[in-house]
Order: C-alpha cells, then structure tokens, then sequence
C-alpha cells in the first residue's frame, strides 16, 4: 500500500494514497506543482466532510499556486472511512462518527503517519496547518504532538464537542503563529466557546478575525486572506 | 479663520486650519498628495492625544501613499483645544477632558463642520474613518450622523467610557463596511466590551480582528493591513 493513481488537477498534480497507520489504513491525497515545492501545508476537512470536499480542494489549489504542495486524508470515521457509507448526518451523528472512528487519538497518529509518509519521499520541508472546525479537533492535537507545523490557520471551533477536553488541554502547547477564524451567529459551535478557545491558545503570535454569519459561512476573502498568511508564515 | 501655514510632510503638502464650528474654533490639519486625491480619510486621535499624534502622522502617510488625502482634528477638550495645556492624565482626567469639552454632541458636529470645509475647498469626494479608541467614540456618532463614510476602521472601544450610551445608541445605525480592531488584553477598555460594541454594529460587512496585548498594543501589522482595507472599500 502506497502511491495509488495519480492525475492532473488544474495544471498540478494530484496523486491519491494508502498507507498503514497503527492498525489502520489511512487514505490521503497529496497535490504538487509539477516543477516539485519547497513547503508542505497539510489540509484538515471539517465534520461530515472529507479530504477532496469542494473548499479543500479550492485551498489547495490556491496554495499549488503560490508553489506549496498540499495533503489531505479522510479523518477518523469520514469519507473512505465512513463504515456506514456516505452519511451527512447531524451533529449527534458526526460525533459518533468521530468518537468511534477513534478520536483524537487515531487523527493525530493518522496525520502524522502521512506526514512521515511525505516527508520519506519528498524531504523534510517547512509546513503548515489549514483547518476549521473539525479539521482545528483534528489540528490541534496534531501540531501540539508534532512541533514541526511553523504557523496553522484554525477556527469555527470552541470549548465544544466530542474532543473539547484536549482541545482546551492542549491549546497552551501551540506556540506557532496562528489565524483564529470566527463565526458570529455560529449555530453549531457558539462564538463564546470558539473565543474561549482562542484565548486558550498558548502562542502569542494570534490573531481571531471574526465575522457575522452562520457556520459554514466564512466569507471568500478569508479563505483568500488566510492562504496568504500562511504562505507568508510557513517557513 | 481658515488656512493657516502649509509645509512638506515627506514630499506631500500638509496645511493647518482652523474652522468655526457653532460658537467653537477647531483647528485641525489636511494632508494631500501635491498633485491632488480623488478620496478623503478622517482620521480621528485617541484619548490624551492629538491631530498629530506619532500614529495619526504614520497613518496619514500610509493613506496619501495610495493617493488619498487625510483630515485630522483635535476632538474635544485635546490637543490645542485642551484649556489646562498639554496633560496626560488618567482615564479620569480623559472623562473630564472629553465631557467637558462637550462630548459626543461636539465631536459630531466639529467633523461635521471640518468634513464640510474641506469639501468647499476641494469638492466632494468618497470618504472614510480612521479611528480607535476615542477615535471610535468620536467615529460611531459622526458616521451615523453623516451617512457619507463608505468604509470605517474602528475599535479599541466598547460598552465603555463618557458616551458608551451614545456608542450602544449609534452603533446599529452603521451601514458601511467596518474593520474592528480589538487587544485581547485591554487593561483600559475591557474585551468584552469591546466585543458587545461589535457585535452592536448595524454593518453586515464587519470584521473583528483581535490580537493578544495591552490597549496600546496594537500589532504593525493592523495599521498596514487596515490602510488597504479602507484603500479599497473607500470608493
């Protein structure tokens, strides 16, 4: 298990894997300008979504663009490895999904697997973190075990959730520079809880852009915004 | 009473006036590229400063680099128009100099007067507010009087201070885009003040950006991106 098909995505590469993670079977994507990246950001798919749903793929084709290469996988209990098949359920739903997919403890060997995985082929590279919602569940955990990310973009998450207790632990342990993204009328993880969060974080390089509206509703110009600085800040 | 000395403020031209607004005089100051600006930006000081504070000037170079003119006053009970002379008082010196001096009614009506002014000498032209802190006591009443401000950068305040009732009053009458600058760690003005003022804002199109720090604080980098903020919604 490894390298699966590989094909074009608007000009770049896109090439699908499969690889072991503890006893488990992780599939990822990972892109890259056809001329190889210096700089590795790593893409996490919020609750109900998964590793190639229409706002990653937006992202990493925004960042191939600015010459950085990009990986996802399916998180715990999400897209290929959703036993139930493809499910868009409720919150209770994806929190069952997550918890019985293994949590944080299965996201946070998984994405670090298919880090090791990349970097045994293409080197060891400066990286980053793009991920709101479940992708800050799966995020934060992560960077605080890896200390490899040098600067992440989080949000759309709070004192909230099946994994709030790491979340709120470990938050003081991210000392790389952060974008914080916020939802005022969030009406799934309220803006108290995702501010709590925020505060929670431990590095002093933050900064919470918070704007109206609902969830999912992240205007263009911060998802713009936020490729930007993390293509500033990866290094 | 009208123009006073002109000068070079870095190769731009920087003249003095002084206005009478109702029974009062305001001085204040206008910035312009020697060639002339197609926009305008009112720039409004913070509490114990004045129209030439060292970020005001920072700022009012920022803006006419991108070929917009900048207006400056002091507000009330500062600047030249403190009667006690140069003080540099507490929050409750800063109370009694800003009610004194006639608060929220006064403000209003010296940007109203000074705004009309340089529109007899240099026509009508789009327009936006610079102001943080008591430039945001000044900018919320003036904005919802004025109705012309196509963009704002505001924050640094909240349910706070000598007009906070004005501010809770006024604030849902703002329609135009609106940057909100907040300090994590406000020792003058509390954030959760802050974020109720935000939140109060009548605009669809806001955005908080808060970073960790004390009330002066603000990171560089907020008052570079901010000027490209108003240098695009100022149309």
């Amino acid at each position: 298990m490894s390298w699966l098909q590989e094909k074009d995505f608007n000009g770049f590469t896109e090439r699908k894997f499969e690889i072991p993670s503890y006893e488990r079977t992780v599939p990822g994507v990972y892109w890259e300008p056809k001329s190889g990246a210096k700089r590795l950001v790593m893409l996490g798919h919020g609750g109900t979504m998964h590793k190639r749903t229409g706002y990653i793929l937006t992202l990493a084709h925004l960042f191939l663009q600015n010459g950085i290469a990009a990986l996802a996988i399916d998180g715990p209990g999400h897209g290929e490895r959703d036993p139930a098949g493809a499910w868009r359920g409720g919150q209770e739903e994806f929190k069952k999904a997550w918890t019985s997919g293994g949590g944080t403890k299965t996201s946070t060997e998984d994405w670090g697997e298919s880090l090791k995985f990349i970097e045994g082929d293409f080197g060891v590279r400066p990286v980053g973190w793009w991920g709101v919602s479940m992708g800050t569940m799966m995020g934060i955990p992560f960077i605080a075990s890896c200390k490899k990310i040098s600067a992440a973009c989080l949000g759309l998450m709070g004192n909230w959730g099946p994994n709030k207790s790491d979340l709120m632990k470990l938050a003081p342990e991210i000392s790389c520079p952060v974008r914080f993204l916020a939802q005022w009328d969030d009406e799934i993880v309220p803006i108290g809880g995702c501010l709590e969060l925020f505060e929670k974080l431990g590095t002093k390089k933050k900064t919470l852009h918070g704007n109206p509206g609902a969830h999912a509703a992240i205007p263009n110009f911060e998802f713009t915004d936020s490729v930007k600085y993390l293509t500033k800040h990866i290094k």
